[in-house]
């Protein structure tokens, strides 16, 4: 076990852990090429069932996906001032096709508003064209300098972005807002991590933006990790590229944009927040593998019994849509298997050995908290079905505690650094608005303002940093 | 309709046909980056019809997706050199990371044998490892030069590359030859595109393969089209990137491998096969839209029964998990809404005005011949159903007459010549294998070897070119 199992505790050496646990339970790996990384078959299922989910809440409501190019002119990037001062440090050029070097260079896409929107001005015509609202998944390229951390920092990742224009202020706002409670779903009822939803301060909005609002949550070492975002671009993009629609009043107005996205990041999340030290816990509604069956072997007539009870419970399972996988491997031990599948992180293990045979039961073990069960016979299916979705509501519970725990309300400075070099996770303090009150605390403490939430709080006292009166309570954190 | 329709006829103009096909269906535009295109959403919905279909048919044979990077060291692109040769006068390079130019330029993908197999001969380790089978949906970029044609030559585009190492010569073998056997299905029964399978010549093979075996159609201008590939890799790339196992003789083997691939030129195979002078023809299977009611407005107390009555026929087609489109707009009339729906090739129609409420009945019209047919309101769901499986098969059929029409066997090198400069299509002659007679026909007439037939013919007659013994008989074409 020791070369193939999880070396260290995750709550010794988290960073340390975390990458043990997705190149060990085989999720990424480095590539060869500097800052990028391989997503292998586990985590990729993991993808395709965010994949699923989102398409069907997407076309649900009107939305469709559609393919742009990755290659972006120069032209078109710095068409946007802040949105080129925001994403042309980190855009990788191609500037050579063949042998040939190219007129103009292209950067690869960080982000596809310039593209997408010099087209929907060309099929944007009147006010029966709208709302327009489109979807992409693709890869996109941002050229980090920083450390490559598998999942959440890489030059190479996956997204999809959702890039809507409509006639009224008001639609836009309403598609922002329900593009993150979208996701607020998908994070948290399928990959059952916890988020904040607020908006962003404006230093830390996206470069182009009206306003950015955003989910996040905090992960088991206390940084803040971004979740995903929804802006609301009010008509910045509309002006640049002219996107302009004729009304039913027959006169010429320009559109008014969102874009939404979120990313493989996700992934990394759900391995920080679920897993533990024996390797990673899948929730169930996005797990690969929801249940794994490993017969216990035995020789003699009992052998027979054993394989063809096994063979009929992976069949029973399937009949429920449940994804089941039967390790019959006879080149590996029981405990051996075992420890490979609680390492890959599959919810829920039944056992069947002779004695199970003898008794008309097998045995169950939850991944999440290790509980094992005798369940007779005839109540197998139904206490699979019932604990996968035991798993799953007791794994965000499990995260929501967390998250409470790592959620501290400060009233001084003082308070507010002890935090951040202590626990760290949110710290809740009055701020009074000003960016400068913003830039010092992240100057001296490293922690910026993660979100503003919906939910507001009482100021009780004034702000954290200057002392003078408070707007709002807003969330810090180191983050990600 | 002028401006919106085809304004030119598919035999008379069929270059211009396809592209006014192409812009006013909304499938797809011309980017605003040179040799780019979008793939706007209805073409895309074909794409998300195929990938579901491929991914079904690939994960139940144990095949899994991932995702590698796009960037390819130059390094790794040169190391196995014919693979390079066949690559590097097209490739989009990379040389530049925010301001900073970078060490070594890197490749986007052109495809991904390279990075790819890196990474297998770290994770391959003995036998117990294999077949590893993996397939990646991504995009692909080849450095065109020559003139864009809407999902045909653009110099992105998305495609599905399919990766395996095996053990044993017969296992590649038997793997090439089952993907191949998977894309006839996808191609001939949701396509409704008849392809001939056969294998490449040496000349027109995979940069790096043993063999490449491909299916080839004709499309109606006569120039053959390669719908998919699957090339037998033979162990060139695993001896050039070490990937070996230990077999169960404890000695180390080099892998074989094969690699597999189609792309979103097939989109454009349907368009160019099914069209006709009123737009596109979807075939029903892969649809986006399969049926579109339209109700015939009417004013008074059939305009109440109208709606009523187009609504049950959207849920009760809907129940059957067919897709349908009720299209009760009220600024367009029933004759645009016609040439709209017809342009954008929905398979079958459904309209309902007040005589067919008097009469109990409804009208259907077939996209594919026109035939209109009223149907009793009791038979319109069986009716619909067996309609669009008609509709799918005759289209099959069809296309299948034309292919064998488009199809001419020459005993001379003359009949050969007059038939690429008159009709053009597949031109079956004999061959005497020798690579000067292949590359001299190519020259002259810019035919090539499309495909040696696996449906062996005898030849009757010497080579076509030099007349010395014939060793099979292959199907030359001009091609796309």
């Amino acid at each position: 076990m020791s070369d193939t199992g999880v070396t260290v505790k995750k709550c010794q050496d988290f960073s340390e852990w975390y990458v043990q646990v997705v190149l060990k339970a085989e999720l990424a790996d480095y590539a060869p090429v500097k800052g990028c990384m391989i997503i292998r078959p586990d985590a990729y299922a993991v993808w395709e069932k965010i994949q699923e989910i989102v398409n069907q809440k997407i076309k649900a409501t009107g939305h469709r996906n559609a393919y742009f190019p990755m290659f972006i002119p120069e032209a078109f990037l710095k068409s946007e001032a802040e949105h080129f001062a925001g994403f042309t440090p980190e855009v990788a050029w191609i500037t050579m096709g063949g042998d040939t070097p190219l007129e103009e260079k292209l950067a690869v896409r960080p982000t596809s508003e310039t593209i997408m929107y010099s087209m929907y001005a060309k099929w944007i015509r009147s006010w029966r064209d709208l709302p327009l609202k489109i979807n992409q998944w693709c890869n996109i390229v941002r050229w980090e300098t920083k450390a490559t951390r598998l999942f959440l920092r890489t030059r190479e990742f996956l997204w999809q972005e959702g890039h809507t224009a409509h006639a009224t202020a008001e639609e836009a706002d309403a598609e922002v807002m329900w593009a993150l409670n979208m996701y607020k779903d998908v994070v948290e009822n399928y990959l059952a991590i916890p988020v904040v939803l607020g908006t962003k301060s404006d230093s830390e909005k996206f470069a182009g933006a009206n306003y950015t609002t955003a989910l996040e949550s905090i992960m088991p070492d206390g940084k803040a990790l971004q979740m995903g975002t929804s802006h609301n671009l009010g008509q910045h993009f509309a002006k640049v590229f002219d996107v302009k629609y004729i009304g039913e009043d027959k006169q010429d107005h320009y559109v008014w944009q969102t874009s939404w996205g979120i990313t493989t990041r996700l992934i990394g999340a759900m391995i920080m927040v679920h897993g533990d030290d024996k390797g990673l816990i899948m929730p169930p509604k996005v797990a690969p593998i929801q249940v794994v069956i490993v017969p216990i072997p035995f020789k003699g007539l009992e052998a027979e019994a054993i394989a063809a009870k096994t063979k009929e419970i992976q069949d029973s399972l399937r009949a429920k849509c449940i994804s089941v996988t039967l390790d019959d491997r006879t080149e590996y031990t029981p405990g051996w298997k075992f420890n490979q599948w609680e390492l890959k992180g599959v919810p829920l293990r039944i056992e069947i050995g002779p004695r199970d045979i003898k008794n008309g039961q097998c045995v169950m073990v939850r991944r999440d908290n290790g509980q094992k069960a005798f369940v007779k016979n005839e109540d197998i299916i139904a206490t699979a079905e019932k604990l996968l979705g035991d798993i799953q509501d007791s794994m965000l519970e499990k995260a929501r505690a967390i998250l409470a725990d790592k959620t501290t309300l400060v009233a001084t400075y003082d308070e507010f650094k002890q935090v951040v070099e202590g626990k760290g996770g949110f710290i809740k303090a009055a701020w009074c608005n000003s960016p400068e009150c913003e830039a010092k605390i992240k100057e001296e403490t490293g922690a910026t303002i993660r979100i503003r939430p919906f939910q507001k709080e009482e100021a009780h006292t004034g702000c954290v940093y200057c002392g003078k009166e408070a707007k709002e309570v807003v969330y810090f954190a180191r983050s990600y």
